[in-house]
């Protein structure tokens, strides 16, 4: 053991020591949850720099629990543990209350979307109680209950970033909070979800529907339960919070109209004689004070933006009021994309947190 | 005079004093500057929202001199003045001396570029020595001086931001800084200055240079002064940037190879021949431990993004080593989109000065 050695053995410890640590609690370790842990286990050091702050993991639940997790339990031995399938080893299991109490910093919710979003919801006015700040990658609570939500995180003086709920890993409420300030927005024009864009895509390449949505489960894309993306709705619910968040409106996903792709039949045929291309778009404009939302079926111009990264993209299309036009899109959204975003959003707090 | 109306009148002085002013000196005000201006004084109740802080206007410069801004100036009277060619009765006259002693919080460099950069340099060093944070818009003191620049802001503890650097308005630096942050880039590819590739695309549809120059001038893309633009050297300096910047390298103007537009001569005649799209591609990616950067002639796959947003977009791709692909485009760059990119790095760190 040389003396530079030892030397940047206690600077490294010196640092570390230094480093106020920003606790977060992990609901929901899923598919985009593995990929969530496996970036942050990755990116300790970058983190550290970017943000002045050590992540630490203080809880994590999956669908047999919440554990509470051992205190120095590395990022890389809490993943281990889960792609093995045993997350209990973790460390205690412990109940929702048990979190409040020891109020880590940050909830990061990850868990599946509820049709009526309401759980999500408690936790989160739960959490904003306790002076915890919460990400979350579920759209639920925010396309059912975004005036309650917001409302409570503005009384208790807490944060909410939710990147991750529209269009995957593709920024856009960062890239609006951070690059894009002094601009007003008039429209949103998107392609937010895969599933429902990639199932329509083979469905007019002559796959019946069973067929489509197999192959997209093979690719990865589409989840054993794929109603809720192919019946249309996880792209209302999507357009629902663009709505809500850039434009300040506050309806629900009951106040939207939207297609999905489940019950095309006779239109399906006349859709293909046409050799046009089609989409579900989310399209959220200011039309005078009233502002317009939908998620609806539509045939694209060949040369629209929003074709031209394929049918594994998402993407966005951003007007301003001073016709200004910012295009942005994510060539092959995956569960890592969209864990990036998470984690970017919980650094983004973690930097901004006394 | 009712009481609500006193009320209301009061509570607007109570905000506006308990506001913090950042004041910020603009070194140059042209064409981007004066949209600067605008942005300004259209936006300043989302700049006070957004940052908490009123942003003041204590110098102004263009190519007459400095100009003390008379306290109390609104933008709208400053703006009013510069757009009469008036920008003199502003107020006093002063010198480069007079602002860094009075110290603004941020000096706001929207001067041209210069062959050397030099000038540009010793008064970015000059800021952070006397407390000063610089946003800027001119490449030459980043493409020739990069390491000087950034050592004297780290030394200093002092902020400078660029992103109007690169791309016209599109979201870059800031993009990485605020919306990637878990993610590790290899690779740059990008259409990054107009001017060039829409003069290269006229002259590729049958016009000559000058036909071709004296478009782009119409529709105001190019500048008087295009030289820079049609041999390359602009979109090199972009090159340089990207690459010190997102790579770490410390490369200036003379270590990349890069061409232009003026001198395609014999070569011209192929081009058009094959029928291909041909662009000057920002390429800069790792390869080892190898950073390789370069602004050269290329001909275009049909279906690259680069060439999908039309000829007055910039745009580009990142690539991370997980093997995502991040897609960003401005549909019709132009100065009011730089000035908005200038005010967005003006408000980040307004926002997060102390």
């Amino acid at each position: 053991m040389t003396m530079s050695y030892l030397l940047q053995e206690l600077r490294v410890m010196v640092l570390k020591s230094d480093l106020e640590k920003v606790s977060i609690a992990i609901m929901g370790v899923g598919n985009v949850g593995r990929n969530f842990l496996s970036l942050l286990s990755r990116n300790q050091k970058g983190i550290r720099r970017k943000t002045g702050k050590e992540i630490v993991v203080s809880f994590a639940s999956d669908s047999n629990g919440i554990y509470s997790v051992r205190s120095g339990m590395s990022t890389e031995t809490l993943l281990k543990a889960k792609e093995e399938g045993k997350l209990r080893e973790a460390g205690k299991k412990v109940e929702m209350e048990d979190v409040l109490g020891e109020s880590p910093d940050i909830i990061v919710d990850m868990t599946p979307a509820t049709p009526d979003g309401l759980s999500g919801m408690g936790m989160y006015v739960d959490a904003f109680k306790h002076g915890i700040d919460v990400v979350t990658a579920n759209k639920s609570p925010l396309a059912m209950h975004w005036s309650e939500v917001m409302n409570s995180a503005r009384i208790n003086g807490r944060k909410i970033r939710y990147e991750a709920t529209v269009a995957g890993g593709t920024p856009l409420f960062n890239l609006i909070d951070y690059s894009l300030m002094p601009v007003e927005i008039v429209r949103v024009r998107g392609i937010v979800s895969m599933t429902v864009n990639f199932v329509l895509d083979r469905m007019l390449h002559n796959l019946d529907f069973e067929q489509s949505i197999r192959m997209a489960q093979r690719e990865g894309i589409a989840e054993t339960n794929f109603h809720d993306d192919t019946l249309g709705i996880d792209s209302a619910r999507k357009t629902v919070i663009i709505s809500n968040s850039i434009f300040g409106s506050n309806i629900s996903l009951n106040d939207i109209e939207f297609d999905g792709v489940e019950n095309l039949s006779d239109h399906l045929d006349e859709m293909k004689r046409s050799g046009d291309r089609y989409r579900i778009v989310s399209d959220v404009y200011r039309k005078g004070s009233e502002i317009l939302a939908s998620s609806k079926l539509q045939s694209m111009e060949p040369l629209d933006p929003l074709v031209s990264l394929g049918t594994t993209s998402l993407c966005y299309l951003l007007e301003t009021t001073d016709g200004s036009k910012y295009f942005v899109g994510n060539i092959r959204d995956g569960p890592l994309e969209t864990a990036s975003a998470v984690l970017n959003d919980v650094m983004l707090i973690s930097r901004e947190r006394a």
